[in-house]
Formats: C-alpha cells, sequence, structure tokens
C-alpha cells in the first residue's frame, strides 16, 4: 500500500506511491556523450559575445589573466522589469492586475560552454554563489521588491533551452501566494514552540538519519520525508539565517564544496539528469524574522508533473526518500573509496 | 512591458510577458501522421485484452453489437487503493503520514487504439461523461473519500506513457491543501457578496467578451483573465451546481458536444498539442453548499513548468488570454465556413 505523508513546511501531502516505483538505478538515464565544445559560435553566453546580450549589471571578473569568471545581465526576455510603481487596477472586482515591475536576471556562470555546474571546482562554484548573493543584495533595497528567487533550469525537461551553464534570478513586487502561505505555516510554528520550524526539520532529519545523504559542520543534506518528486533533495545550514543575502562569506565558501558534490552525486547517479534548483529565503520584510530558514531545493526532472498534480498540487511520487538517500550515501561512499578526494 | 493578472479563484497572481511571446499560430507542432492503427497487439487496453487489466468496476457496453463502449478499472499501478481507515500516525511532529488509502482507476474511453477525444463523435466522449460520473457517484457514497478528481493527460508532454484513449480518477482520504484554500477564497466571495464566485466570474467573462471562445445555452468556453500557460481554456456551467457527480443526464448530453468541440479546436489550432484537462468539484463534504461551481479546466503543454513556477507558485504565461481567444474564435469561424457542421 502507498504511503501518505504530509510536508510539515507547507502542510500539503504528497502520495509516495512505490508499487510503481522503479529501482533507484533505474532512474539513471544513458549519459550523453559530451559532444558540446567549450565555446559556441552562435552561443550569446560564449566570451566575446557579451554585444550581444543585454548590457551587464554585474561581473566577476577572472582572478587569473583577462575576461570574465561570472555575468550577470537582464534577461533579454524579462518577464519582469522596469521602474513604475506596482499600483494595483481593476477592471472589475475580479480582474485585478499590475504592471510587471521587477528584475528577471541571467548569471552566467562561467565562460566555458559546456562546464555545467556538476561539473565545476569548489572555487568555480563558490563565484557563482557570490553572484546569486551580490545580486540579492542589491535588489533588496529596491522598496518595490518584495520577494527575490534564484533558480537553476538544468536541461529541457527542466525547461532551459540554452545549453550555456547560467541561473536565473526574479525579483517580484508581491510576495507569491505559495511563499505567503509556506511562511504562515512557520509562524504558526514558532508561536507554539518558540522555534523556526525549519530548524526544527533539519534538527527532526539529523536524528532520523535515514534521509540524510550527508553532513558538513554548516550544511545538511537529505531527501525530506515528504519528497515531491524522486531524489529531491535539500541543502541546509545549521546556522539559522532567513535569508541567503545574510549568509556570510565564509558560509558561502562552506557551501560551494556541499553544492557541487551533492549536484556531482546525482549527475553521477542519475546520469546527467534534468533538474531545477531553487535557492529559497524569506520575503525581503521578513528577513530580520525568526520564522524561515534559507534552503535550496533541489527537484531532479525524473517524472511529469501531470493533471493530478496540477488539478490538486498534490505530488504522486515513486520513491520513498529512504531509498533514494541510501542510494546517495552508498555511491557517495563508493566514490570516497574509489577516487579517495572525498 | 509585461503584466501581473490575480487570479480570482485563487488569488495567486500569474506573470504574463507578452515580449517573449511567440504568435498564436507560431504554437501549432507539426501533427504527426496518424501512423498509430484502431488495434495494437500490445496495448493492455485494447478489445481482447481485458484478461490483463484488472477486474473493471464499471462498464458500457456498446449500443451495437457486442462488446463495450467504455471501461473502468483500477490503476495496475494505482496511487491509492485499499480499505483501511486513513489514520493519521506520527513518527514525530514534524513527520506525519497514514495509509494510501482511496481508489485511482483508469477509464478506458474507447475501444478504438487510435481514437483520441479531439476526433471523437459527441455520443462517444457522452459515454466517456456517463463514465466520469458514474464512478464519482458510486466513490462519493464511500466515508473515506474526501475528494475525487477527474482528470485526464493526453501525450507524453502531459505525462502519460499510454497511447490508448483513456483518463483517469483519483479519489483521495484528505481534501488537498490547494483545493481547500481555492475554497476558502470561494467562501470568502460568498461572505462578501452572497453569491458563488465562479457564477460571477464566468458571467464577468461574458460581459468582457474579449477572452471567450464560444457560448451554448449552457456552457461558457473561455480562456481565464489570469490564465497560467498559452491556451488555458475553461468550460464552465452557466447553472449552478458544484460538483459534477450533480450534473443531469440532459447537461452531461449538452456538455458532450462543447468538450469535443473545444477540444477539437486546439487540436486543429495546435497540432494535437499535449494537454492535461481537470473536472474541478467541490470536495464531497461540500457539495450541497453554495459557494463553487464545477468546470473543466483545459491546460495545454506548450510550454514548461520550470524552477520558478515550482519555487514560487507562480507562473509565467506568455500569451495573452484576449490574443488566443480571438484566435480560437476565429478558428471556430473559420470552420463553420468551410465545412458548415458547425
Amino acid at each position: 500500500m502507498s504511503i501518505i505523508r504530509q510536508d510539515a513546511t507547507t502542510k500539503a501531502w504528497v502520495i509516495i506511491a512505490t508499487e510503481r516505483a522503479k529501482r533507484p538505478h533505474d532512474f539513471k538515464k544513458a549519459m550523453a556523450t559530451h559532444a558540446s565544445a567549450t565555446y559556441e559560435a552562435s552561443c550569446p553566453f560564449c566570451p566575446g559575445h557579451e554585444m550581444s546580450t543585454p548590457p551587464e549589471v554585474w561581473r566577476l571578473s577572472h582572478p587569473q589573466g583577462t575576461g570574465w569568471a561570472v555575468r550577470v545581465i537582464p534577461n533579454k526576455f524579462a518577464a519582469l522589469a522596469g521602474a513604475a510603481e506596482p499600483q494595483r487596477r481593476e477592471a472589475g472586482p475580479l480582474f485585478r492586475e499590475m504592471d510587471g515591475v521587477g528584475a528577471h536576471e541571467v548569471i552566467i556562470e562561467t565562460p566555458v560552454h559546456n562546464r555545467v555546474m556538476p561539473l565545476m571546482t569548489d572555487v568555480e562554484i563558490e563565484r557563482v554563489l557570490q553572484a546569486y548573493q551580490a545580486r540579492v543584495q542589491a535588489l533588496r533595497t529596491d522598496p518595490r521588491v518584495r520577494y527575490v528567487l534564484i533558480f537553476k533550469n538544468h536541461g529541457e525537461q527542466a525547461g532551459t533551452s540554452l545549453e550555456h551553464p547560467h541561473s536565473q534570478l526574479v525579483a517580484t513586487p508581491i510576495a507569491p501566494l505559495q511563499v505567503r502561505r509556506t511562511y504562515e505555516v512557520a509562524i504558526g510554528h514558532y508561536d507554539d514552540t518558540g522555534r523556526c520550524l525549519y530548524c526544527d526539520l533539519v534538527a527532526a532529519e539529523v536524528e532520523a538519519g535515514v534521509r540524510l545523504v550527508r553532513q558538513t559542520a554548516d550544511f545538511v543534506v537529505f531527501h525530506p520525508f515528504a519528497s515531491h518528486v524522486p531524489f529531491e533533495t535539500w541543502i541546509a545550514p545549521r546556522r539559522h539565517q532567513s535569508s541567503f543575502g545574510q549568509v556570510s562569506r565564509h558560509e558561502l565558501a562552506a557551501l560551494a564544496p556541499v553544492l557541487r558534490e551533492t549536484l556531482r552525486a546525482l549527475y553521477d547517479a542519475l546520469g546527467n539528469p534534468d533538474f531545477n534548483y531553487i535557492v529559497h529565503s524569506a520575503p525581503i520584510e521578513d528577513e530580520s524574522k525568526h520564522y524561515y530558514l534559507w534552503h535550496i531545493q533541489i527537484l531532479p526532472r525524473l517524472t511529469m508533473i501531470a493533471g493530478f498534480e496540477l488539478g490538486s498540487g498534490m505530488f504522486i511520487t515513486t520513491m520513498l526518500p529512504e531509498t533514494s538517500a541510501a542510494f546517495m550515501r552508498e555511491m557517495i561512499g563508493q566514490e570516497m573509496t574509489h577516487d579517495g578526494t572525498r
């Protein structure tokens, strides 16, 4: 029989139907032979094509030699942009709208066309994280910005068409309803207990152990109790901070190898899967409060989001997180033995 | 500049970013040459293979000749099943779960392997709707069932791997959180106005006119003001009823041609697009109340659900519903002239 589990951070339930499950290694797809080159003449993100993108808003120069290491540009097809005030308009009580004010940026993670994040070095990943943080810190000062979401779409099933490694950032003039409601759940827990829901959840996952993938002095990596999709992975800090914008330089440096190793393990286990990751933070106006914990949610796109999920908001997954986490621990252990570097 | 619009039924906002838009006919994909046959020897849903599926729970015999017209079977890989009581268990306050009690059924819509719904006759579609209703009416009597969702996944991008035309039904032991919260919005509107939110919304769309696709005596077809995806289409009844289970035999017969023509127009306009549809109803315990209106939501899967949508719950669409609705009205008008049957 399947199990229905409640996500303590949203109060939504997910269905875990292992009767239809594959085994962990059945999700591994045939790895594409890496035909793509370090440089593509037609790629707007490759070096030498800087004039074909909108003017950059941030850059990190390469410490050795010339050129850039990371660039941030406005999305050429920005979902949100501009400097107007986000005034609501009503064309009737049921037809409320406002101008699409905000920002939509692209973080070009590397000048090297085929250097996907799971194959980067710790230093390269740290530079990307620095870019995220610099842009969050810049945009949070804009009084019209209520929320900043950083995310990555890797592969076609995850919604990207451009191969050159990049992440995105969207700054919205409203706190999205899903974020608001998740935040309300966290406030409720705080009111009940006097503690951060997410810190309690991380502690409970560490205590339970069965869904842990790895731990460091600063971070915990686990497959959450109510995973939405097979191999959903969270990276959460041990130190309470509500926003990624608040993370110290030391913690960024400590996060880089954890993110790299987590993405690399998924890359090896699943054969370079399409995935999204999301850097979750509290809404800007709530950054100084004690309710929320920033974290990274990685969602491999191994299965399709279909009518049931769209119609009900409930996910059906086919693998227990205990099963996938055990598989990942074994993967990492094997690699540790194999190349001795981890 | 893009527009941000509020969905009055959920209070969530969607971003409509037309800068990145294609024109309506750019979404049309090359139609696959219909190589698939009326019968496939390897298909478990084709006639003669009834023993390879779980025993059927409902059948409509074909009025002419032998055999069946529509069959309903338990899903072989059921997400929910069984007869236990859905008791919550707590492995800690943040790890709540219950057994996956409920039902997960497959409606085999036709014995003909390649007879996709957009190409069916009105009578064939009416039989499918009868099957939906019969199963909703049977399952709603089970006191453990709190909610029944009927949905269809058409095409790989919509999450199906089986070509033989089929829909699905999931009966859950909880009202999904998204449904609860949408329902709360409807209650709020009723408390404010004394009227059904959805009936008001349908009336407002009829009044506005610009997003209408077609109207009949019993139904209104429109692209909603805050569409989540390009060509999102709603079919809503004019008569207030909270659940599809309550629809009269007369209304089912009237719905069949409206659903057929709507699916056929999308099929022609977009080149047999992958799509989901969802038959939304109130939770079982709320069927007798006045807050909700059952309706069909059709979601063509022309674009990917990516990190921003998963992380924020906000959709970014690239086409104004006014644009797509005008295109569909023109399509239907052209066909009316062309074959004279509509």
